[in-house]
């Protein structure tokens, strides 16, 4: 799991974030040995609670790594998004030893995927020929009640495949208690990302990844001690940044994914605000705590602003307000390559911000560094144009 | 909208499809014109059945056209499918008069969009700043009662949605005559068909893609006049065909997109079954007419094999059983270009017909000529690897 590059003086605190990769993986296997189920997600859809309330654990799947992409081109198209045929090359490459895989592929029980998009909806059912597979399904019309009673009675048959797997029954209580503490841990990455809303932000975009990338790996526990502690740090620390501010919005950067920021952050940018499922959908929406758990989960999960929602207006108008939030001077709409969605989705955006008076610079790329110096010419002219 | 190459000795009564173009076109004008609706649709997830039982027409709006899609690509991605910015690029044009445009799309109310893949979902949205657009939501998981209940809701806003456009009701006996007409056609194009499984197919591929790519822009009456005249003369009829019997699979070939077909009958092969929604997914199974008509339609069009489903076995269930139906030399399947549903799942296709013996040839393609060269050279190895 290749770390960010450092920036000059990082916060201290980060170092936590550096050394988790290899405790939390050694902790999920010893944890595996002892009897608990692991399970493997691929997106924010699939709810942590119900899983934690189980008694199992997860750790995120999405791949971000290059290297284990030429083995799942052996099975999928070339043409579809490096997210994906990296994370189902170090699937494939961890149940056959016919390639690299991080360890923590091999951590896991099961598989739970979801309908966000074509080309991991189609993967997961390949996927079941490795390692078993549950799929959810996701309605895409989210305003709809019909839309959210089909997701919540996914969800709890979702319940039961988790109760069925782990042979405990997720009582309400126990789901109370994980949606006060996932809310806790939101309210504790909004507190992070709040102090990207200082004029001179004490951390970097790049120092954010090595958080924001671990969020869904990590362990509750972990992610919150780690964070406080940063936090903590953050309080009261200068930096000097005197670059545009730039917010990313689109695409998740899996761990391993860096090459956008870094080309950003380079050319003496700062990034204030990731809108995306490594950034703020992870996190800056909670949980209703007085309404019935399964509801409660169900209302809040449905109202991500993915661009597998349709239409998707939600994450037009946060784009517009988190860029005021956090004094955004120019956007990088990031699309992983081939993902229609975000590809689509980027003309409204595109449409919004032209509106608002505020640059946007569209890039589509994948995991590769053969674009590398045609995307610096268009970041620094792009940060020019903003200066 | 452009026909397939004449085979030397084509049945007399194609002649009908060739010239109900223009027939129809004047008829929905005129239609419209004394106040009837007219919808577009782009999907056989939209049931006719509500659309005509409301006292609405529809064309099908799927875009074969190659010159449309520069306009349509000023507002969509390069990199998505030919069908999709083909058939925005038409509607642009046909709205702003900045492009051209089939005249059935100016015949349109409104259009009626589902979400079956991700670039026409996303497609949807930007249309509505064209022209009113409706969306059903399709859940993905085909075999749940909790799927089968929500697009049976779907179908229900839907109805409530015709009912508005045309200010009629839609009563469920209306609903059951339509399901009646319905099933009547059907079994006329099964009957179309199964004069294909002789061992001397009466009609070639090319023939057969005139009336199936007109089967969703003709009135059923049309249509079901057409067919039945066509059948009379396939009857008895010889013709020499000698060379392999191809089976295309995969996505759809709307009208003006005959590339493939066109190679795979130039070199001496014929096609005898398509497996698409152009094909054998538009009919070969009926609505149950002793059930509920709601309930009846949602059960029936939920199993259409399209590859937005998860799992997809009943598609290649189907591929192996027509497989033996039409006594298949070979599989082409057709993806278009960029279409992950499809693309994805060609490897289980692939899979399976390995299992079966049957050698199958992948052609993922767009609607230019810039690959004809390419793809005869793969069409000519693959039927000669048949003969």
């Amino acid at each position: 799991m290749p770390t960010p590059a450092d920036s000059v003086n990082p916060p201290k605190s980060l170092d936590f974030f550096r050394q988790a990769y290899r405790m939390r993986v050694d902790d999920l296997l010893a944890q595996r040995k002892a009897g608990k189920k692991v399970v493997g997600t691929f997106c924010l859809f699939v709810p942590d609670e119900i899983i934690f309330a189980a008694g199992a654990d997860r750790v995120v799947l999405c791949g971000g790594r290059e290297d284990t992409i030429p083995l799942g081109e052996q099975y999928l198209p070339r043409n579809i998004c490096p997210l994906i045929k990296s994370s189902f090359g170090s699937i494939v490459g961890g149940c056959t030893g016919k390639g690299e895989a991080c360890p923590h592929f091999g951590a896991v029980d099961a598989v739970v995927g979801e309908s966000t998009c074509d080309g991991k909806k189609k993967m997961f059912e390949l996927m079941r020929q490795f390692i078993p597979t549950y799929m959810i399904d996701l309605p895409q019309k989210p305003d709809t009640p019909a839309a959210l009673r089909y997701y919540l009675s996914e969800l709890e048959a979702f319940r039961e495949y988790m109760e069925q797997l782990t042979c405990n029954r997720i009582t309400d209580d126990r789901l109370q208690e994980e949606i006060r503490a996932g809310n806790e841990l939101r309210k504790l990455m909004q507190r992070l990302f709040a102090y990207r809303k200082a004029a001179r932000p004490p951390i970097t975009g790049l120092e954010v990844l090595q958080v924001t990338q671990r969020q869904l790996f990590l362990s509750p526990q972990q992610l919150k001690a780690g964070v406080a502690r940063l936090c903590d740090e953050l309080e009261g620390r200068t930096v000097d940044h005197s670059g545009p501010r730039i917010m990313i919005s689109g695409c998740p950067m899996s761990a391993g994914n860096v090459k956008v920021p870094r080309l950003i952050e380079e050319r003496g940018a700062v990034i204030v605000v990731e809108e995306s499922c490594t950034g703020t959908r992870a996190f800056d929406s909670l949980v209703d705590e007085s309404k019935p758990p399964m509801e409660a989960l169900a209302e809040r999960y449905l109202q991500i602003p993915c661009s597998c929602m349709t239409p998707n207006d939600r994450r037009v108008e946060r784009i517009l307000s988190l860029a005021k939030e956090y004094g955004v001077d120019g956007v990088v709409h990031y699309s992983l390559q081939s993902c229609h969605g975000y590809n689509v989705e980027k003309f409204k955006v595109q449409q919004a911000l032209r509106e608002a008076g505020i640059p946007m610079l569209a890039i589509e790329t994948d995991y590769s560094a053969s674009d590398v110096e045609q995307l610096r010419v268009r970041i620094d002219a792009f940060l020019e144009m903003l200066a």
